[in-house]
């Protein structure tokens, strides 16, 4: 792979990407201020995360907000798949679908994925992917959703409603299919090939429009569904997608479960934030402080700056004074590692103590099959 | 293809069959008169379809015999696609299998696969091949199982409990395996690709070996399954294969559930099961009455003679006679085919009484996920 290509799918994120040229890749729509307009005229704001672009592209997103104006309601789906621990990565777009539901007022399904884990990576056992979905399932209880509008479906435990759903999906899609889309060969095993029928089946689970936040690199499979759904005379799925939160370690490739240094998990204590942080965060920083004083930093590829503008800093204008201020040389690596470890440590001492609540909600949050 | 070749998968089945070269085709054994013996030693007789060879082939049946004798137990395994209502061809594993259960006090599991056909089938919606299984399992149950010890599983009812397994299977095929044994190529759906794991899941449903009675036919879903088993620390299933039952329109191919004329239903009245044999019942005899009392008829092609071999006349010393009288030509066509009607008739009429019965049965059959 020469330098400056790079390579987006749901299995593997390597390389710097370009997000233009990944839109005109994926032939996906990119978010414009128009798009952010119409948003706003029917929320009456807009999300840091849109104004920022972390979430950047859309399918279709256009059709639900005009729909939506005429009345039509639509509901949420994102998921996860829970191949280890959850880290503050995962929680980007689940806090951007939380603020999409309290803004149209919608019905939000998560769904976690165990079978997928368990048939994508060869060590993982199913009871061990089925045990990190619970795990999952409490950091995103603990943002704060309503159980009556959200439901958690776990494949395994859910998979009575999810499979007559997916079984439709899968008559419409064939081995070629899912060749040219996810690049499987001869030696793709048989459960991986269907399962993208099972990511496609919550996109039917009520006979309504479906809007989609998640993750670029998912976007393959709901292309998939996308052509199956008027072929099983349904809508097609609506998305809108957010960049790859990159690693500790640098901008490259995405914040990964099983890459421990490069990762923050929600569970860490603040010993282990400041530590990871102070040692492990690519910066954007001078060798040293004379340079930077001099030179200034590049608050563009250093990950603490990346952390906050993507997800710990809200406010514009704080944000902006950072990023003036480490430009400049004013503010310090350290100085501006230590605002994020402030930052993740005052959210995670918090969403520790809900997530340890969430242990007793879980069930009424759990999807009923009937 | 020429003349004298044939074609054996599970959804397709023409030409010939030689069942010694498919033996070999297979590689499976053939069932010899000292498995027979071993049979008999353990059961105190043999099944008439297994003297008449009719269940002519295994795999590793001998290993479940010494093992019963040496105390270990087993379970049974067979089941049925719902691609349409049931025929007289179906019930012969289904009897037999009964015959097997009472001597070897065995559990059973009876899978109805809607999910198959609905993949197999361009024009079978899940509904209509759910419908069939209800419809199926009503035959089933009208042969007079014991709820006690037999379980019927219907896949998209009981998905629950079957894809977990499956989900340990289908991580063990490659698409290149189903390749090379169900010559499935770019175009075959990924519901068809992803099913074999769903027929081997009740292999592993209790925690001892299993034998399955099952059409030839079926054979490539266990070799692959046997292939697995060791994979994921199991013992491979065990198979006695019956032959193919032939069409009322003559040997080559099976009894279909498609094919109206060819194919006496369970719940077809004495009048259409008159008329059927009647008009559509290859017959072995001669042309004119004169040719037939000289020349005399061929039992061996003749369907109603092979239908009461395979099924209706359990009576060897009966069947014998038959079978000496119409050779000679001291039997005639019509008066064999009186001879097979009778006998359908009666059983038929027995049957309807008992699967209407079934209908008040079904739910003490049905499997419960837990």
């Amino acid at each position: 792979m020469p330098s400056d290509e790079f390579i987006v799918t749901p299995w593997h994120v390597e390389g710097e990407i370009d997000y233009d040229k990944l839109i005109k890749q994926f032939g996906t729509e990119k978010i414009t201020p128009d798009v952010l307009k119409k948003i706003e005229k029917t929320t009456g704001e807009t999300h840091f995360m849109l104004r920022r672009g972390v979430f950047f592209s859309h399918r279709e997103l256009v059709r639900i907000l005009d729909d939506y104006q005429k009345g039509k309601k639509f509901f949420l789906y994102t998921g996860r798949g829970p191949s280890g621990h959850t880290h503050i990565g995962h929680l980007v777009p689940w806090v951007f679908t939380k603020w999409l539901q309290e803004k149209f007022d919608t019905n939000l399904y998560f769904q976690l994925t165990d079978d997928e884990k368990f048939y994508a990576k060869q060590d993982l056992t199913l009871e061990q992917t089925s045990k990190f979905a619970y795990e999952n399932a409490l950091d995103f209880i603990a943002l704060g959703f309503k159980p009556e509008k959200t439901k958690i479906i776990i494949n395994t435990k859910n998979i009575k409603t999810l499979y007559p759903i997916a079984a439709q999906v899968a008559k419409k899609i064939n081995f070629s299919n899912t060749k040219a889309v996810f690049g499987f060969t001869g030696e793709t095993n048989i459960g991986m090939i269907f399962y993208t029928s099972l990511q496609s089946a919550p996109c039917f689970i009520e006979d309504r429009p479906v809007l989609i936040p998640l993750g670029v690199d998912q976007d393959p499979h709901f292309r998939v569904t996308r052509d199956v759904a008027p072929k099983i005379g349904r809508e097609k799925p609506a998305l809108i997608h957010n960049i790859m939160i990159p690693s500790l370690s640098g901008p490259g490739g995405k914040m990964s479960a099983s890459e421990e240094s490069g990762t923050i998990y929600t569970t860490d204590s603040p010993e282990m934030i400041k530590k990871k942080i102070n040692k492990y965060a690519f910066s954007g920083g001078q060798a040293t402080v004379e340079d930077h004083r001099k030179i200034g930093g590049n608050p563009d590829i250093d990950v603490s700056y990346q952390y906050l503008r993507i997800f710990f800093e809200p406010d514009d204008k704080k944000l902006k004074t950072i990023y003036d201020d480490y430009k400049s040389g004013k503010m310090l690596t350290g100085e501006l590692k230590a605002i994020l470890i402030e930052k993740v440590t005052e959210f995670l001492v918090a969403h520790q103590q809900r997530r340890e609540k969430a242990k007793d909600q879980i069930e009424k949050f759990l999807y009923q099959d009937q």
